[in-house]
């Protein structure tokens, strides 16, 4: 590699003190504009650029943001959301050529463990919070540590850090309606983990759509996102004889393998039950019937948790952000109730 | 944080030198058994453990490995061969309380960029190298960097790092015999990226299996691996009107938007098409009929790939390591040549 050129290099060459060199390339006010065009050509002949870089580097910045993740990596590898998430941070990231710190820890005890070796080797400037719990206790462990953090969605307890937000209400209400106003009655839901707030908040919003019409869920079964337990809830709800003709799901993933097993016990989607998932995922698209689903933007989520996260490491503060509510997105495997 | 207890503060108490207590406390021979016991009861009593991390860290060393993607980043998110190997690594590494730095370049000018910065900052201890092209110019890039690197698959150039492998030939010989045997005789090939390693082994190995038969592709169409692209070669393939009765695409994604591409353009899947995928994911599993595919375990590859490249950092040496080979799972998109 070539060395670097530095700013002893530019003063040498225009003739000037090195802080004035630093004056003229930081455009901070005190020299004459004669001279500061002078140190400006200097630096243009030796090929000496501004470069955010080599300032982060002197204060001590890492160029890199982090996420850590206290699910089994096996989930990481099969939940379509983490992989849109992280490919919108990338697409930030990637223009101003910084990295994502990736790091899963094997439980929640080892997470917190996780995070202060972050903050104490500098490994990150910032960090995601993703799958925030009912209480959660990374918050104030984060504000100990004056980790820069974003979360996902509003905290339902009190938080120092900018969220980027994305209602999950509307579409889930939007998918009652639909069922509904098709004649369904007796509709189940398929949870995540209730432990989760974005699963929480799917089924309240489910519980609270179907008040709206004077109704309840017929069933809730907690799933853990993953297509396996899609399937075993599946096959619980049917074991149990609960009659219903409509399941909602709390992601695709499950929703999918809960299609899987009703045509598997001869149950045809959607001229006996109708079925519907969350996130519209590529699995909703190309599964036959096509799955009827809420559309979140995970990849547009995660550029803006990037940006967002990034101003607040560049200028210590950054406002929340509201993206678009899901929605509905409507395919096949929704009918009329038999 | 309590602050970290020292050797200094080891040496204090047991009355040795600092000197001593590095000999005793990393099992070097020179002191005698009463000391030795005496400065390790010190170090006991004061809570000092042994760190590797400290270690490390007086080293240089970063406890991070690294990946750099010239892909995409909506790619990432969609391809589910990543996000599995992604785990696969973390497996390995979250059991050491390691990182994996991910980067995302937009280009391949850009990737050169990126490896450079990553050994110049000292971010990571070493690489994966993914998405083997046919000559890479990576290798030689790597080598002149000294950074330790392991490489998915065997180089068809010279290369002086380890590889661990997994034949892509078996899974597609096996797809092969299982479709002539059933009488399809006019076989399409949807392939991945030609400028990709292991795009072309598989369309490599396809030609020669099928050449064992005395046979040749029906048709090769070049996707990306994406399901947009498996979705519109196949509708490139029914416009051509080649009369195929089975496709064998690269990959499970492009192979299930071809099935709901055949099936939209009233086949039928398998009485009309067989169908083939490549990587068993869990849209494989799930799709209805569930995709007959080749198996590779890309959570295993990333788990052993991360084990050969921490050994690799730790010993500067690791060997090849050749996993199962891939393998036929047969599901319901394969049905006898109509």
């Amino acid at each position: 590699m070539p060395s670097r050129v530095t700013i002893a290099d530019v003063a040498a060459r225009a003739g000037v003190s090195k802080g004035a060199v630093s004056y003229a390339l930081n455009g901070k006010p005190g020299l004459t504009d004669a001279t500061r065009q002078r140190i400006l050509s200097a630096a243009d002949d030796l090929g000496w650029r501004p470069s955010s870089r080599a300032r982060a580097l002197s204060d001590g910045r890492a160029l890199a943001l982090g996420l850590v993740v206290a699910r089994p990596p096996q989930l990481l590898g099969a939940d379509p959301f983490f992989p849109a998430f992280i490919a919108g941070v990338e697409t930030s990231l990637a223009e101003v050529g910084q990295s994502l710190v990736l790091q899963v820890v094997l439980d929640e005890e080892r997470e917190e463990a996780g995070y202060r070796r972050l903050a104490r080797d500098r490994t990150v400037d910032g960090v995601f919070l993703l799958d925030l719990r009912v209480h959660d206790a990374r918050i104030p462990l984060l504000r100990e540590l004056g980790m820069p953090a974003v979360t996902l969605n509003r905290p339902t307890s009190p938080s120092p850090f900018p969220a980027v937000c994305v209602s999950q209400t509307r579409g889930i209400e939007e998918v009652v309606d639909l069922l509904v106003g098709l004649g369904h009655r007796r509709i189940a839901h398929v949870s995540g983990p209730r432990d989760l707030a974005h699963a929480e908040a799917r089924r309240g919003a489910l519980s609270d759509a179907l008040a709206r019409h004077g109704l309840e869920p017929a069933a809730v079964l907690e799933g853990d996102f993953s297509a396996p337990s899609g399937a075993e809830q599946t096959r619980r709800l049917l074991a149990a004889g609960t009659r219903v003709t409509a399941v909602v799901y709390a992601n695709d993933l499950m929703a999918v393998a809960g299609m899987a097993t009703l045509s598997d016990a001869g149950l045809r989607v959607p001229e006996d039950v109708s079925v519907t998932g969350f996130d519209d995922t590529l699995l909703a698209a190309y599964a036959r019937p096509g799955l009827t689903t809420v559309a979140t933007d995970a990849l547009t989520w995660g550029r803006q948790a990037a940006l967002t996260l990034l101003q607040l490491v560049e200028h210590g503060h950054a406002d929340d952000v509201v993206l678009e509510p899901t929605r509905l997105v409507r395919r096949t495997s929704v009918a009329p109730a038999p």
